[in-house]
């Protein structure tokens, strides 16, 4: 049911917001630790393992490493498990995500790699999880925001191991602003996303479109977020793929949000939003070019405005959504309820 | 409006289907010729590039490609175009792939393979076409079935060059005896697929999942038929998502269809199927073990009732949408008529 206020106000933004993120900078040493163990012991390919948002949550670091000489794949963990392809082995590193560590198929895949005598470096939440408890090193975090941070010096790391980083000191001045540049997007996006969520909340079907960086925030917004926090149908779509299938679904009467940044693939997003204006009044573009990112230098803000749209911007919006449905976040129909 | 029978009737099988797969088994030693000189000439990465349903379509070979000894990159044309890998270079072995050629984005990508010195191979079904002219070799096909069997050829033969298939002249028997296994297969299928579409026509939302080899059918189902030939809001979720997200949106009334086969990632689908005949009356499994394959050896039925599966089996179960919905799969808003 489409109302004309909120159900209830938007939450309020965690105390410990800022904190947060830099409890996650300060584990750059034992980051930089780990890759440099994992290099000399001599790395062939990086495997970014995951399920759900937690595999979505690789979107900036997977497109970080296409700078990388050696191969990265970004896989969900039972298709690792079940497909165990042959690159997969000792010179192997493997990232293990899993936000609460309660995946039994991500916890699976670490022991997978622990077999094949891969590198193994885990990212969560809970040391005590199952997850936690499969993989022999940890980097432990608090928040989709410390995990973007604590992923990214995880890349940037690895580029620098790999001779492949030149900018490598700015970036690390760019995550150094980063509780900043995160915390101020909140207060310079509320209003439009409160307006998105306004338009949208009572709409039965929404399309998310994003690329490159953003193209797995798309799939977070619509799979996490909305369909499994809002209960509402939800399609994610490449910009790349928009335009070869899913437009033909376009009317004016069709909701669309785009997440746009401003990396390399900009363009393709600027492209769908062409085609939209002109044919849907229901146009919703969520633009991290907004962001002021104070602190960051100039050459950074892509890098670091697409680690902001991809956790704090993509789960406000959901906030917002919440706010004006009226339906928790928390609710669930089946997930910790039952087993499957 | 759902109606108790079709609309009209399911369209004819075409008199050359099988004569189409034919000619496509009849590239074979040309496209070995292609793989022997690119493997000759060094070739340290594999790109598979495309858009839209052409993209998709490199679902197959992608994970056959999961025994290569090099890496291999399934990349949309504009993700290519705009992030530019490191990996992409002289020693890169570029596979275009494009339907009817007419995709500007995916003829820019092969402009940018042949600048870099990349080996290039070109998948279409016109040679006249934008994309036919940017490839300096092209294999040409007829047909969906053909373009299966076209990319199959290919990759046997990378993975034979590679020292990675010792199978060969298994799956060369099995893709030999692929025209009748195709054709078969519609027989065996098609009051199942009616039933589908029966079932399904009418509905505003459908799921489509499906893992491995069939992950990008489900794409394809969703994006390609679904969407954009038959104006029906469609969300395509790998089974190893479904579970972690996706599946809170499950009640009775969720429409989802299930595509599986007999290759590695069956238990995923089989486990999404369990979940769901608990909690939904709407499910519907396609299943790739139900086919007789006459011809197939054993040992290659997974890997030729992929290929079945991910063209014939979901364009004739798109062919049942048409005919009980009465939409025209070539019926289009916009494709063809407007700029974008």
């Amino acid at each position: 049911m489409s109302v004309t206020t909120p159900t209830a106000p938007v939450r309020a933004v965690p105390e410990d917001f800022a904190a947060r993120i830099e409890a996650a900078l300060a584990r750059r040493p034992e980051v930089e630790a780990h890759v440099e163990r994992a290099v000399a012991a001599g790395v062939d390919n990086i495997f970014l393992v995951g399920c759900g948002g937690s595999l979505f949550g690789f979107g900036p670091l997977r497109v970080l490493l296409d700078r990388s000489p050696i191969p990265c794949f970004t896989v969900n963990a039972d298709e690792l498990l079940t497909r165990r392809p042959a690159a997969l082995g000792a010179r192997s590193l493997v990232v293990i995500s899993s936000t609460n560590g309660g995946t039994a198929e991500t916890a699976r895949a670490a022991e997978l790699a622990t077999q094949v005598g891969a590198q193994i470096l885990g990212i969560t939440q809970d040391p005590a999880s199952v997850v936690g408890q499969a993989c022999p090193e940890l980097v432990l975090h608090q928040g989709i925001e410390a995990k973007q941070v604590v992923l990214a010096l995880l890349g940037w790391s690895l580029l620098d191991a790999l001779g492949a980083a030149p900018e490598h000191a700015e970036a690390m001045t760019a995550l150094q602003a980063s509780p900043a540049a995160f915390r101020t997007a909140i207060d310079e996006m509320d209003a439009d996303l409160d307006r998105v969520a306004a338009a949208l909340h009572a709409e039965p079907v929404v399309y998310v479109v994003g690329s490159g960086p953003l193209e797995s925030a798309a799939d977070t917004l619509a799979m996490c977020y909305l369909q499994e926090m809002q209960w509402k149908h939800a399609v994610a779509v490449g910009s790349g793929e928009f335009l070869h299938g899913p437009f033909e679904m376009v009317t004016e009467d069709l909701p669309v949000i785009v997440l746009t940044g401003e990396d390399t693939t900009r363009p393709m997003g600027e492209r769908v939003i062409r085609f939209l204006e002109r044919y849907s009044d229901k146009v919703h573009v969520v633009d991290g070019a907004r962001l002021t990112l104070p602190g960051v230098p100039e050459a950074m803000r892509p890098f670091v405005g697409t680690l902001v749209m991809a956790s704090t911007i993509v789960g406000r919006l959901a906030e917002h959504f919440e706010a004006w449905s009226g339906h928790a976040l928390s609710e669930r129909r089946y997930m910790w309820k039952v087993d499957y």
